[in-house]
C-alpha cells in the first residue's frame, strides 16, 4: 500500500485509528479459551466488529511470540485474515526489530514477504544499515521508534546532543539514508508539544502514536500539533477497545469504544 | 545458569567462544535440503562437531522468522536439542528485543520459559522500563546491546552526550536498574581500544564481542582490554564457522575453525 492510498482511506473511512491486537490470554473472555486458538478468535471478532471504523491494525509480535509455535500461527491466521477480507486496511508487525545488515534482510523477509505485512516498527539504536534492508521493500513502510510513550523514553531518547535531544537526531540521521520515503516513525503522544518541534523536521511522514486514551495522551492534542497535508497520523489504541469488555459482548463493546475514537477524529478531519 | 557456573565451564573448556547459528538455507551444503528440516539437521551437525569446544551457542531469531512457523519450530527444535544433549552449554536467544513493559514480560516469558534460553539480546532505545522485565527472571541473563559491530554503530552510539558517548552512558544508566546484575553487554570486537574505557565502568560484566574473524576484529587485541577477573568474555563468531565448507564435510570443517579459536583462547587462558 502506498501512503496516497493510506491517506485516502483515511478520508474514506474518516478515521486514523489503529488498534493494536495485542491479545493476552488471560484478558480475554473466558468461553474463547475453549476454542482452538483462542486468539485468533478474538482477533477475528474484533477486525468483524470494527473493521469499517479503522485503517490499521497493529498486533504486536511479543503477545504472540510468548505463547510459541501456536502463537506464531495465530498471527500468521490474523494477518491473512485482514488481508483476504480487507485489503484496503495498512497492516502493522509491531516487532521493534533491528540488526546487521544481513540479519535486519531476514526480518524484513519475514514481516514483509512470509507474513504480507504492510509495514514493520523498527528500533533505532544500531543505525543506518540496520534499517535500510527494511526500506528496500517497494510500497512497504519501515515505522522506526523516535519518541516512546513510556517512561523509560526520557533515559536515552531526550538526551542532549549538542543541544538537540537524541529522538531529534535520529529522526534527521535518517532522512539521509537510501529509501528513506519509506520511514515514518513512532511518536508518543504523552507530549503533544513534542509534535510541533517533529513536524519541523518531517512536515509530513506518518506518525504512529501510541499512549492516547489508556496511557494518557490526549487526541485533539496530538492533532493540533501533529496532523499535516496528507494527515501523516495514525492513532493507536489497544488497549481501551480490545479489553473493553471481557464478557460475551467484547466485540459489541470494542466497536463502541472504537466508534467513539472515529466520530472524535472524524470531527477533527471535517474541521 | 548462573555467571559463576559460566565462567567455571570456560576454564574447563578453555575456551570462551561463542558460536552463531544463522542459518541461511542457501548457504548450506545443498544434500540438508532434501532432509525435512534442514536447518535443524545443519545446527544438529554443527553442535554435535563443535560441543566440546564452545561454552555458548546463539541462534539469531530473524533466520528462523524468515521461514514463518517452519523456522520457529526449527528454533525450537535446536534449543530443545542444545538443552537436552549439553545442558552446560550457556545459550543466547539473539532477538534483540525492547518494548513497553507490559510487552517486554511477553517477551521475556517467549525466549525464558516457552524456549527455556539462558540468555535474550535486548536493545537499549526505550530505557529502563522496557528491559527490567527481562531481568526479573532468576539465572536469566539480559545481553543488552552497548557498542555494535556494524557501520551503523556510529550514527548514533558513539554520539556525545556532556562529553560522554551514548553507549557509556547506556551502560551507566543501566547499571542503577532493579536486579541489574543479571545484565551483560554486546560490544563489538571492531575497536577494541573501547574495552579499556567500559571495563572501566562495568570491570566483571560478560560481554558478549561480535566482530572477531569475518568482520575483522582481533581475539588478541579484544582479550588483551576486555578479559575480567572471571573472564568476562564471549566471543562469537558465525559464518567463519558454520560456513567453512558447504560441502559434505561441513560439520568437519567447522570443527576445524572452531578449534583454531579454541586453541587461541587456551593459550590466552593460561597465560
Amino acid at each position: 500500500m502506498t501512503t496516497q492510498q493510506l491517506t485516502q482511506q483515511i478520508h474514506k473511512k474518516k478515521s486514523f485509528l489503529c488498534i493494536g491486537l495485542d491479545v493476552d490470554l488471560n484478558k480475554i473472555p473466558k468461553h474463547l479459551l475453549e476454542t482452538e486458538d483462542p486468539i485468533f478468535e478474538f482477533n477475528k471478532a474484533i477486525i468483524d466488529a470494527t473493521h469499517d471504523l479503522v485503517v490499521s491494525y497493529k498486533p504486536n509480535t511479543a503477545f504472540y511470540e510468548a505463547y510459541g509455535i501456536k502463537g506464531w500461527q495465530s498471527l500468521e491466521k490474523t494477518i491473512n485474515y485482514i488481508n483476504e477480507k480487507h485489503p484496503e486496511i495498512f497492516t502493522i508487525a509491531d516487532a521493534k526489530r533491528g540488526d546487521i545488515g544481513n540479519t535486519s534482510s531476514m526480518y524484513a523477509k519475514a514481516f514483509f514477504e512470509d507474513l504480507n505485512f504492510d509495514s514493520v516498527t523498527v528500533a533505532p539504536y544500531m543505525g543506518k544499515d540496520s534499517v535500510e534492508p527494511f526500506l528496500a521493500f517497494e510500497n512497504k513502510h519501515t515505522i522506526m521508534l523516535a519518541l516512546t510513550s513510556n517512561e523509560g523514553a526520557f533515559d536515552f531518547q531526550t538526551l542532549n546532543i549538542d543541544g538537540k535531544e537524541l529522538y531529534k537526531t535520529v529522526i534527521e540521521t535518517s532522512k539521509n539514508w537510501k529509501n528513506s520515503e519509506n520511514l515514518m516513525y513512532v511518536v508518543g503522544a504523552t507530549k503533544a508539544e513534542y509534535f510541533t518541534e517533529i513536524r519541523k523536521i518531517i512536515p509530513n511522514s506518518f506518525l504512529l502514536v501510541p499512549g492516547v486514551g489508556a496511557q494518557g495522551g490526549s487526541l485533539s492534542e496530538v492533532c493540533k500539533y501533529g496532523l499535516s497535508e496528507n494527515i501523516g497520523l495514525l492513532i493507536n489504541s489497544s488497549r481501551g477497545i480490545i479489553y473493553a469488555s471481557a464478557e460475551e459482548n467484547f466485540a459489541e463493546k470494542a466497536r463502541e469504544e472504537a466508534l467513539k475514537i472515529q466520530q472524535e477524529m472524524q470531527v477533527i478531519l471535517e474541521n
